[in-house]
């Protein structure tokens, strides 16, 4: 059974070695011993936020899945919040157990708690499986996601 | 000559009537007199936030355009700040004048003296002309985006 909670400090390290041990997240993040202090301060600007949550998905005492999830009030659509979801993994032991999936519902129900009228997230297009996967979640690829590095 | 600067609770008037002159503007938002409070209510959101900037492109005392943008910290990308551009709008009278130019570099310069390693949005597949905006200005349409309504 599947639960889901806050991320806290300790958790990092078990996060970042999720996310490294991935096709495209192998290439940008570094999971070393000790972590960048890059990501211990990231995380505090999260955890200090009322509008950002880091969730976990726990299997008894070990972390199985991550995803970020942001709150956002726009002046658009009548002044609506949205959730966004960014940075979704499952530990690659776990995969094809329905962990995202339940990650993923588990963002749409915590969205709707907060008032939200839409969720979204963007896919990379190389993840011709994560689109799949988010359209029969029931999202539509009704946009663009554009990206500029600075 | 553009300036740009903060929204204030005074100019919601305009940016609504502006976000509401648009083909799918018109579909979504109420430009009514009073305002739906609910994009007050949003505003206030916004303004008490730091990692929210609704800005304005002022042409003399008229608001020619605005954009809402949103700074991010995330865990991915060792823990790297984003911005995200969302409502970018130009006056109906003042289009193919560079507004919309301007307000995308402005929102590239502020997100660069944030922080920020990536700015990105998603733009609607109907909205053909803005997807070779952005390209033109250098964002890549790398990934897919993803919306479902609540």
């Amino acid at each position: 059974m599947i639960k889901f909670r806050m991320a806290t400090a300790k958790d990092l390290n078990e996060i970042v070695q999720m996310l490294a041990d991935d096709e495209l997240g192998r290439t940008r993040e570094r999971y070393e011993n000790p972590l960048p202090e890059s990501y211990l301060k990231a995380f505090e600007s999260i955890d200090s936020d009322l509008n950002n949550e880091l969730i976990v998905a726990c299997l008894g005492e070990e972390i199985v899945g991550v995803q970020q999830i942001t709150f956002t009030p726009y002046i658009t659509h009548q002044g609506g919040w949205r959730a966004t979801i960014e940075g979704v993994r499952t530990a690659s032991t776990e995969r094809g157990k329905g962990i995202g999936t339940q990650l993923i519902l588990w963002a749409i129900e915590r969205a709707k708690e907060r008032g939200c009228h839409i969720i979204q997230l963007t896919t990379d297009k190389k993840r011709e499986e994560a689109l799949h996967f988010y359209e029969r979640l029931g999202f539509k690829a009704t946009h663009e996601g554009l990206k500029m590095k600075l």
